[in-house]
């Protein structure tokens, strides 16, 4: 292996390699919004001609390797939002601080370009790859990746591999990298009471009618008991409570309650009780209301009773909570805390499962030992509270664990205005994705 | 006294008093847009011209009769809403049915006008009023009165009375016209949860922080127990248990449930258990959520713990709950029930009293007289689940009893398109006002 002769081309091509990534940062690639339909197309065939240029195709490697890696990310992007916000244009990638300031810097065209640089600078600097390497880069990721489980499922035997690695996950702190090892599976419903057929004066039928809005947040308020925990019954039925290791893993990546609330301009954080705030983001489901609509909610007052009220619910679920199960289980006590005065109808608009791994697999050791070496430091193992659905469809159809390297910050206001990525970072993590090719040749064959 | 000659009157000038009546719904006086300024201005005119015409100013009479009735009314109507579900201009009186359709038809203007009408009538034939009577007929009802109480406050000496007298209630049914004896009171509060500076992802911090929907609707569930019965410590300490008369009487005007349902479009009706629809309504305190919104309520699903959230809520009050005292006890309550996770603000929007009265007073007894004469049918006593701030308004400062006589049909569309006053209900209502001075004449000395 040649590895220090890849390093040495990723030194030597640095200007090259951040030039290109900037090229890549340009491309307005919104797929959210269809007048960027142009923009999605162009982006996508760059990428291509970047590995035929080369000399690969998309599937490149040493053909003779049995061990392969698939490389996800994608090149779309979340909306600019309030463009004012912007301290410089979004697709204009601009260095401030050290920081490449551009929509997409961190999520995900910088990290994932860590990985093309790096299988780029495999093949032109050692003219072979440590292990075969598929890229699989969409452009759907940001509207929920319609179409990425049925294209899996088509080409499950071209992606057959060993393991998926991914850099759409952050550091723990600026001088921590860090390997994910998993994420909360997510279960979102929307309710609906009707009551009456139009909104009622609440003097001529106020106390003697179903008052769809009080009913509403009963059957919300049901949903979770004092101790902050969820009531539908089985909800907790295959959770495991972490033990003595798993606390002391997550208590060494805790962030200090205070400072984290104040942060965040919360008077106090709070949730079940029994678990810390580490515990109840990684490791433990939750519930959450994410919107209530309903009745008057205008300037002043209105006396009515609304004819109708609505709710948006969902629930991060953990490693043993079966999203089907559960569905099932929360529309069944949302029916027993629903009175015969009113009408209710649910629906399920997302239900993904949770996505747990091991640290000491292999490929996460090869994972670790790359990041290590390439910013000289230990990995944290992060417990992440958001939601993959990719994970989870990839091991079902490719039967494949999924190692998530990240590289950027978390606060990089990912979806937010003046998204950035440190240039280091982008550095280091190009010789954290070359390591990681070699480590894993190293570990598995 | 010559009761026959004003009603051979009212009779002889059946189609002028019409004709007036229509004269006086056709001005646009809608209090609540400024363009109609004029309009007001102009009704107002035409009120006080009406009085002068007939050689009295608005307050005549008897200056010899001891007894005084000021008769309160207002001549300005609700907005016209969506003009297209009108079947005939809303100021453009049209007769249809019986019908006289128009805005205002019924409230107030066709319902202040029967008085109107009476003391006209009186005047004209009987050359004298059998008692003093003040009109107080204001042009701002429909915005809340703003002005009222500082004027009725600064004039209490010219508008000291006996009775107030006013229809601005229904009948009980097409037959039976209907003196009401009680409306409740309304306490209106506005409540803001605030918990973190911006909305959160809910994957990132769902189950470590403090939701202001989820403690929203904690805290708004916590204030209705199971049995219907408000929670509020203290809410229920001077409300009086309705006893045998009162519920024989209640019965008699009792709406049949399941009519009642089918008719409002509930799969049942719901209240305080132990008490029936009428009481629920008539003499039982109500809480309802009138609105609530937080966080994310457009189209599909959005994954964030809201900023904030709130919620409107009123309370129906009935005889022995004191504004004030409930007031507090509901802020305490709700403060109460509110974890440090969040922060709470709570406004009073509106707090005002229940209104009771008697039916064997001297006032409504005459009341009760004129109506079973002018109807020839038993009047019923109705009480009102609505409020009528002016009620312990004129209790309070002119320490008169109010006297709501009702003519119109309890779904007469007011507030709605196509409000309506029956023409036989209009002369039937002139001819009960004009007999009511007889009798409170004969009553009160």
């Amino acid at each position: 292996m040649s590895k220090q002769a890849v390093l040495d081309s990723l030194d030597a091509n640095r200007q090259a390699n951040f030039d290109r990534l900037l090229e890549f940062l340009r491309f307005e690639t919104i797929s959210a919004q269809s007048q960027h339909r142009g923009d999605m197309q162009a982006c996508a065939d760059w990428l291509v001609r970047l590995f035929t240029t080369a000399g690969v195709l998309a599937r490149a490697g040493n053909d003779d390797a049995r061990t392969t890696v698939l490389v996800y990310g994608h090149y779309d992007v979340q909306p600019v939002g309030d463009e004012k916000l912007w301290q410089s244009p979004p697709f204009e990638p601009t260095i401030r601080d050290g920081r490449i300031v551009a929509r997409g810097a961190a999520d995900d065209k910088g990290q994932i370009f860590t990985h093309v640089v790096a299988t780029l600078a495999w093949i032109n600097a050692a003219r072979t790859l440590p292990v075969r390497v598929i890229f699989l880069i969409e452009g759907e990721e940001e509207i929920g990746s319609p179409n990425l489980g049925t294209f899996v499922q088509r080409h499950a035997d071209e992606l057959a591999c060993d393991y998926v690695v991914l850099s759409d996950t952050a550091k723990l702190d600026a001088d921590t990298p860090a390997l994910t090892v998993s994420t909360r599976g997510l279960l979102y419903k929307q309710l609906t009471i009707a009551g009456p057929s139009k909104d009622l004066h609440s003097g001529l039928y106020g106390g003697a009618v179903g008052n769809p809005l009080n009913t509403l947040a009963k059957i919300l308020a049901s949903l979770v008991d004092k101790k902050g925990r969820v009531t539908i019954p089985g909800f907790y039925d295959n959770v495991q409570t972490p033990d003595v290791h798993q606390r002391e893993a997550l208590a060494r990546i805790a962030p200090n309650d205070d400072n984290m609330a104040n942060a965040l301009g919360c008077p106090a954080l709070a949730g079940e009780e029994g678990y810390t705030t580490i515990e109840r983001i990684g490791v433990r489901p939750s519930l959450d209301v994410n919107g209530i609509i309903g009745g008057y909610t205008g300037e002043g007052s209105s006396t009515i009773i609304p004819a109708r009220a609505s709710a948006k619910v969902s629930m991060r679920l953990v490693e043993g909570q079966q999203p089907d199960a559960i569905s099932q289980a929360f529309d069944k006590a949302v029916a027993a805390a629903c009175p015969p005065s009113v009408r209710l109808s649910i629906e399920t608009s997302a239900a993904c499962e949770a996505y747990a791994t091991r640290a000491d697999t292999p490929g996460a050791q090869a994972a670790l030992a790359a990041m290590a070496a390439a910013y000289d430091a230990q990995p944290a193992l992060l417990y992440e509270g958001a939601t993959l659905p990719i994970l989870p469809l990839f091991r079902r159809v490719l039967r494949a664990d999924s190692l998530m390297m990240g590289y950027c910050m978390r606060d990089c206001n990912a979806h937010s205005p003046n998204e950035f990525f440190h240039v280091s970072d982008f550095e280091a993590g190009c010789r954290a994705s070359a390591l990681f090719l070699a480590e894993l040749a190293d570990r598995v064959r």
